[in-house]
């Protein structure tokens, strides 16, 4: 039953305190609101989810959390991407007696290097436990080496089920996607191409402005497969234009639209994340917040 | 009257002899078919016409057989891109004595520099004419320094009527397109994404598999923006398919399949330009040549 | 008294045992031996010491062991990056108790970003303590944004002592020593270019390499300045060569030359790091040790 | 007899009128008194040359000149990269027809592409004339594919001589060099790292800053190799300061800088060659050039 694997998923944001531990009260009230807001599953823990500045620790009960609340109404997916492969065998591991429904990992952190390398760690990750797995490439033109041997090398592993593909590089996907077809349930990670990476044969998309926009993203991505070819384009030239504004102060951002939007305070990012982000004027997140979710509106009414 | 700019546009071949020089004969015959193939304008002497690998002389001949037998069936823009200033000047200002429509130019060549250095290259050609003159800007990330700033100094050209931009990297097209909005027109120029990159604010493409697929490619573009998701999607993966495959020996790939459909000899491409191609097998050539026309046709007979 | 940061420094491989934990017995007789190998002082916990792939816990054992043991015959300097500021700046602290001369830490791992970014990160850093303060850049092109502004920045921090610059791009140190004079101790670390970097004006270089061969390359390197350039040059030359052949496997060549060399273990790397290093074959490994080695034995003959 | 090809060449300058041709008087001038720089060779009509922003017969007649004045007392190497092969063959034939030592080439221009394309222009180019032969690589990382493949395959044209390598990754000369050995005489062309890459291997040195100082960096690389540490670092790191002051506004400088030293006006580079470059106030240019020159002079004192 695969089928789970598709469709919009808030690469969740994880609330922290003021010591930059996860802040277990809001985590439970954000995970809830995501689910009510009918996206289609969560992937928690990754970069947007600052998985890897928590401790082995905060990351295990951080996986607890979502998980207990979530009882299976959608699936989850946990980033166990580390400095070490032990460390994400340990979360792999801890994930599935979690609950969880899938694992991902990013590839080697600091300690880049070949194809093989990559590889390696993926295989021991994705062999410690029976759940999907699905490695995150993370970057345009992130496949390491030849980029058919690398994908073999994927589908010769039983439980890689797809990947999480963070690129601007269209093409990559789509050369993914002819090679592989449904061997892989490809996720685009790139929010700004959401719609367009959709043509290149994803099942659908993980990304961080999801946690704030699901309901407008997943809107647009339905109707643009339904051929509005029209509210597509405007709304995908919006939020581009909405995310470079945002971009180089992002996690202020995000903490003050989540407070307005959904009264949950996600807390500062951990530095060295976001450590020089201006605050931004309630005004103005407000404008932009809406900016995006009138087109969520827009198409309720029109269905109604 | 500038809606002239838009729509399909092959970045037209140019038939050379066994010298390196344009067949003129052969390019006649191009020159109508494309116009018989329905296609909204011909750009010329680009990379794909091989324009910087003629003289100055043979380039001014191509041009003045091109508008000739266009006779402004459909509008004509000249690639006079340099490696001097004043040869792209004198061939613009020929281009605009022969009837052309439009200017274009790459950036500077061998010696590639600053933002600065290609702006005033590019004033000088804008000046020469009153042509209306599109910067074509060649490779992902292209634009040099300050992107903003670039656009404005383009928009500040009188002439600037648009870009042609050949990258991959769809948000550099948005990024221009929310910026100058109608300022500009903007055509995409990498083949391979050429529906995606209508949802960034394009109003046309370039390029050279248009020479030989315009029809398929014109049609799906207007399906596309009329909604049919599904034949765009797979369209647009088999082309990047085919495209992929095609790549490493492109020359001798187009040489043979425009000979089998048009029955035009485009002739080897000029040396080193595909000095190592292999040569295609004509079954193979035919194979891929339908199936991407087969889109063309499957929607004639939908249509009628 | 800065005196003490300069000449050749290993950047210190850490023991390890097979639950990748370091190893304190071997790590003691490691650091006797490098001081008894007369070396100008020991960086540790850099990428050489696998510092990111341990534990906060045994990243202080580490330091204490070594610290302990040095007894301040020959300063220390602790590499204290980390994912979070907040490790790095507990571990700084640590170091300054523990005895340690000076700390060095690389920029954001991760989540890497602006100048400015890295810029508050060392800063939180290097306010820290009072120790000594020496920022490791990694790779080509490492400086973030505008070079000048960036080191500016580092001026002001009253701290910060030198760099670390792992560059193959030389100019990059020259830039920084002709802006910069004696107000920061360059150090360099790409030991294939220990000796042209010097001309660069560093004033000293800290590598890896130097745990096996760090007599060799400090003769070497005082020969250079004395006018030796035909020894340089050899030297040079066959070093580049050795270290070319066995970068792919380094980490298994440098575990078995340092048991054939010093009878100590370093252990298996920590995986994702070398997980597909191959085996060397004894005899290789003792004939590539010699090779380097010899310039030492040669250089001492005739000093005597 | 191979010898001649080592030591200090200047990449000369090419004097033009105000309409981009050649300046024929000014360039025998500027010949004459090369040669009486006492360097070892020429080599003319590459990127400092103009080269590729000349027509086909100024090329000639530049070649034709400088072998002339030259008369065999130094050696001349022609460079003869071009936008097509064709033009490089016969410019390449032309030089030796001229009397020239040597033919050197860049890669393809504009169309650059596969290693394989590469070596296929090579060696038209090398088998049009029993001149030895210098592929010219420009650029960090500039050889195509895997470099002992190219290496390989140009050792194998028997003409092939050597290589310009323009490099400031300094371990590409040396993987070069440790490859190949004495088969491939190796020049360096990044003036600013000139004694540094003497040390990888190379027997000469061709560049644009030699037209002007060619005196002071002959006796710094011959004292480098004699022993001569301080003074060469001493000139290296403000020779590395001059040349960054310089670079961004260079065709100005040299200019006025040639007209103050020599009397001879190499006239305003070719558009869009410095089309945007700032004058240069005479009194800076004379101090720059005193700068560097006073290496020569206080040599010269000591030598006496």
């Amino acid at each position: 039953m695969k089928d789970k694997f598709r469709g919009l998923w808030p690469a969740m944001l994880t609330p922290v305190d003021d010591q930059g531990a996860p802040e277990l009260k809001e985590l439970e009230k954000l995970t809830s609101r995501l689910i009510s807001e009918d996206l289609d599953g969560l992937y928690i823990l990754g970069s947007t989810g600052q998985g890897v500045l928590f401790t082995e620790e905060q990351r295990k009960k951080v996986t607890e959390v979502v998980c207990g609340v979530t009882a299976k109404q959608v699936p989850v997916i946990v980033q166990v991407g580390s400095l070490t492969t032990a460390e994400s065998v340990r979360l792999a591991i801890h994930a599935a007696r979690s609950g969880a429904d899938g694992v991902s990992s990013v590839g080697p952190i600091y300690f880049s290097g070949s194809a093989e390398m990559a590889l390696e760690h993926y295989r021991s990750i994705a062999h410690a436990t029976e759940l999907p797995f699905f490695p995150y490439q993370l970057g345009d033109r992130s496949i390491p080496g030849d980029t058919f041997k690398f994908i073999d090398a994927l589908m010769e592993i039983p439980t890689v089920t797809g990947m999480k593909l963070t690129t601007n590089h269209l093409l990559e996907i789509s050369t993914i996607f002819n090679y592989a077809g449904d061997r892989l349930k490809l996720f685009s990670g790139s929010d700004e191409l959401l719609c367009h990476a959709s043509l290149c044969g994803t099942v659908g998309a993980i990304g961080s402005m999801y946690n704030l926009w699901g309901k407008a993203c997943k809107y647009t991505l339905e109707e643009f497969t339904m051929g509005n070819y029209e509210l597509t384009k405007r709304f995908m030239l919006s939020f581009q234009e909405v995310i470079q504004l945002i971009l180089p102060n992002i996690w202020t951002f995000l903490r003050s639209a989540m407070k307005l939007k959904y009264q949950i305070d996600i807390g500062r990012s951990v530095a060295p994340l976001g450590n020089v982000s201006k605050e931004w004027d309630e005004a103005t997140v407000r404008n932009l917040v809406e900016k995006i979710d009138v087109f969520a509106e827009s198409l309720k009414q029109q269905q109604s």
